[in-house]
């Protein structure tokens, strides 16, 4: 039997109390993941423990190379039953790492087993996952329900295919799916697909020439979006540009959309502008912004070769400036079109700078307009969260929080939000059994509901 | 009854009895604060809860912001007692915010009233305590009185009117007001109403045409400042400017002085000397320099048209350069014009890089010639102080600290002295109890007394 | 009696049975300090516990000068005996500093003394610990095997004598001392006695005319060390530079060597590729890389004039940058020539860019190919460790950490790794306690064990 007991990172009864009684049972938003909708909509059966727990997972992938692994363990032609054993081999000593618990209540959570991971235990796991898996016939329907999630946004690009949404909604699943609409594919205007991916959006919408084009093209494609229930936004960069000219923006789109090469600094100022011209449009329309800063990406060219992106080689970047977050910000709320806007800084010496830049913009038309998004990627583990509460609550309102996200690509990271909610629950119970805040816990339980569900319900006006 | 009880943020035996029998009893040093001295010294009585808890503080308008309330409840023109109770509602559940705790404990401290703060009892805190102030005719005087202050440093510019100070001296009140010598409008050289300051400082003192003039004016204040008591100065500035040369700043004053509009960079020349006049100056007359860095100020237009500055719209800068600090400290360490300086920086990533530079400018000047400043505005909170604890401890030497201010427009602030030795009693009794320092309690208290008065007396030379 | 316990940093009896059972015994390995190896070789009886403890240790001074001693009494002509108790009276007081532990810790371990280090005892204790000195006839060999140490890194320069090494190795000590390759005085072109030290090394290998013969000078006395047993290298840096071309570092070497000063960008040109050749150098030959980064040094001219380097006046840098690391590191692993690398950051904001950014790095080559350096200088205290030992784990594997070392100049450091091994263990065990993760003592012991010496022994291929 493993180590993940009932009061697992609950410290003291008050902390399982809130947690039992107003956390557990909640049902799951998760407001921004990498799920394939259409993994979602075909419903197809798992096939072994390794397809829906270790392929494709990066996080895990990373885990291993630090172990000193042989890529061809983790992403190379060994056998799934291989890669599994090194996979457990590795975790079953990686005290402190996020992996060690996520896997562990996975394993739990979803397949029913309690044995410990670790080299000794890896073959027995192994067959009772798969047994398993062949006995209940598991589905994303199925772990997806038995999660108690009740609504998803995944992130899509501006030229995805809309119709998996409404197709989906006729599976009477008994949740919610929903696309959040993403641009960055027409930001990233350096890119050498560029003018591919630009040709998609034409091909959706109408001929796009001009600026003038492009962004009516992209206003075509959020009432798109809207219509199929998109009620968020997204936009990822390493750090937030200056916001540039509408004139010096167009002169570069149209020479990046003739086939010619850019420079770099031609490129900040298309995506100078284009930041701005999003969160406006987005303001306009009254769709939240989740606007993600931070990642160095893609820092190891050999593996990028082999690999391509989203493979485990990403960082922490220090680019961003609180300077031009204040400046763009500042711009938008002079012309009464800053967006609700959560923004998820993976840098953590900036918490606090962001923190209280957030404040300075905060307003009536909504509890918590600005969100300090929470702990994610290289963040999201047990400091990371604990540390995000302690800013959230000295800098802000913690009674506004719309909560966690899984950021996931996998269907078995629905327990992370379980983990936050333990998290929180420890985090309160133990002001609480030290005397520094009430001990009305009614009071303090329906902060907790709030932020585990019902703040996310209402700032993404999900209905 | 609210959640405060006697042995708040004391977590141990040990930490109680350091705490009973060390800080309690030990008067108040506010070595800097922005009380208006014209205020005490009228000494009128307060006529309302909202008028002495609410009415001008920032802090807790920003949080009413963060819970969506309506700017006509916060400065708007709602009545005294609608801003009251939408405070009330807000704070109920701000749990972790240091104004969670302030508030409840000013109200218990000031207004003995042990209701918890919330919406439900709102209404009724509200009567509770105008009928207290009713009745026992609240004044600054009593106010200041009641919190154990002996001594108040406000904070004042160079043409400030300082009769008011003598005037004080002659209440007869049980405290002492001395002002901190402040030239930051003679510094700010780009700001719009720059000549009509230097025009005022000009009026109390002789001709000011060429930096020459401007510099013995300064000595000139300095002198009569010092006349009334002042042994503090005070420069706030958003980073350290690199020191340039008196014949460039000349030419920009020169500039400036004629109604000219100068650059950023012409601005920065000017500060970057005057700063360093400044300090070589404060060197000179043995006046120690609070040196505040790191504010990014007024991020938000449409609000600081309308509200002005300082009313919540403030944020944590990332633009101050450690490597510039080293220089401007040497070169007047170099000179034998390094002042003692109390560095009180408000972005907390820069926490190490200050403590360990300071230490490379210690002397036997000195204890603790160069001071690493409280946790202050957005760090003055639990987590704040337990890291500046932290940092201080194993960078500096804890025994030479000169403690806690408020740095507040409030008269009811004085219990953040007692939020803070709480926390120091804690901080050190916790040590004890692991075994991680001496069980010499008297050894301990004496240092923990140093800390809550005795070192700011001494390194301020209040006689 | 002190303060210090046998469970001294361990709170819990798992904590003490991890340390008792797994740690207390296991060698020591310093691999990297700056021990004078001819100190070791010569063996000379200490004369009193001044020379031992204090003499030469400028984080003592510094302590001291942030307590306002004269310097008379910490570098000046004050009699040992005088020095020795103005250190003790400030100690005293020192609570939470390190060195209020490591004193205390090294008077016991090393001269059976457990009076507490204050003023009242400062007398006492000089006279214990000198007639202890006296009686036990303690020598360099004495300190190092009472310690249990079994291999020593020494730091040192390209042209140091090696035959001190093979002398050592004669004395028939119960431990080895081996040399780590050190380039920087031949990297740090800008100092003013730069042509001298090549001229040293001239000396040793053949004409340094061009920067071929300098590149192949390098190899030359690489070889040498590797013969004497080096299998690691050391380089120190404010921060990572660019690579620039090899053509331009040429030019400004010739320049150089003609005896003409560089400008600081020159300099620069040729330490940032004279880096990239070191460590691909380093990779070539399978030395391990430490690589210092973050140090600001020298702040204080007045005290440089006085009493030259490394003195108690250098501080943390924010010069550092993560992106030019990424760009070193990836151009190296794109030719195949990415040493092991330990990655030694002063700057603590860093700590979660660059461990993420090693995660990009991490390969088949060795488990933990990218090191991150263990908590060093500033940040060698508790507080420091502790927050190592969270970004370690949650961002990389803690099974593979190399662990301590002492970066010292005293041989009363060794204790430093017993001080980590009980944070060490404190961290574990009450992860533990919380049911955080598994309680097989047996697999926690084996970590422990690994990190504690074996890790190390594989990593530098020590045999």
């Amino acid at each position: 039997m493993s180590y993940l007991k009932d009061d697992f990172l609950l410290n003291g009864k008050t902390a399982k109390y809130l947690y039992d009684t107003y956390a557990k049972d909640m049902p799951i938003f998760d407001y921004h993941c990498h799920l394939p909708e259409k993994q979602i909509l075909e419903n197809e059966e798992i096939q072994d423990i390794f397809e829906v727990w270790l392929k494709g997972d990066h996080y895990k992938w990373r885990l291993m190379r630090n172990y000193g692994v042989d890529e061809e363990l983790i992403t190379g032609s060994a056998s799934n039953k291989e890669k599994f054993i090194a996979y457990c081999d590795c975790l079953g000593t990686a005290f402190g790492n996020p992996l060690y618990h996520w896997s562990q209540v996975e394993l739990r959570d979803f397949f029913n087993c309690e044995l410990e991971i670790n080299k000794e235990n890896a073959e027995t796991i192994w067959d009772w996952c798969n047994d398993y898996i062949k006995l209940n016939h598991i589905t994303p329907q199925s772990l997806i329900e038995k999660a108690n999630v009740k609504v998803i946004f995944t992130t899509n690009e501006v030229f995805d295919d809309l119709t998996t949404f409404e197709k989906i909604k006729e599976k009477g699943y008994n949740f919610k799916v929903n696309p959040a609409f993403r641009a960055d594919k027409i930001m990233n205007i350096e890119a050498e697909k560029y003018n591919e991916f630009v040709d998609i959006l034409q091909g959706l919408t109408f001929d796009i020439k001009s600026l003038d084009d492009l962004e009516k093209a992209i206003v075509n494609r959020l009432e798109a979006f809207i219509k199929v229930g998109s009620t968020a936004t997204d936009i990822a960069v390493e750090s937030v540009y200056p916001v540039y000219d509408r004139a010096d923006a167009e002169k570069v789109f149209k020479k990046r959309r003739q086939g010619e090469v850019i420079s770099l600094q031609e490129s900040e100022v298309f995506k100078g502008y284009f930041t701005y011209f999003l969160m406006k449009t987005y303001a306009k329309y009254d769709m939240s912004t989740e606007l993600h800063v931070g990642a160095m990406r893609n820092n190891n060219n050999v593996m990028f070769k082999k690999l391509g992106l989203d493979t485990g080689y990403d960082s922490i970047s220090d680019k961003n400036s609180i300077y031009l977050m204040s400046r763009l910000f500042d711009k938008l709320n002079d012309e009464g079109a800053l967006p609700k806007t959560a923004v998820f800084n993976l840098n953590p010496k900036m918490n606090t700078e962001i923190m209280t830049l957030l404040g300075s913009f905060q307003s009536s038309e909504a509890k918590g307009k600005m969100q300090y998004g929470p702990a994610w990627w290289f963040l999201d583990n047990k400091e990371g969260m604990e540390q995000h509460l302690v800013d959230l609550t000295r800098l802000g309102h913690l009674a506004t929080f719309i909560g966690m996200l899984t950021d996931s690509r996998s269907l078995l990271s629905y327990p992370r939000h379980h983990y936050f909610r333990r998290i929180l629950c420890n985090f309160l119970g133990d002001k609480i059994d030290k005397g520094e805040m009430t001990s009305n816990l009614e009071l303090v339980g329906k902060v907790i509901k709030d932020i585990c569900y019902d703040n996310a319900i209402t700032y993404f006006k999900v209905k």
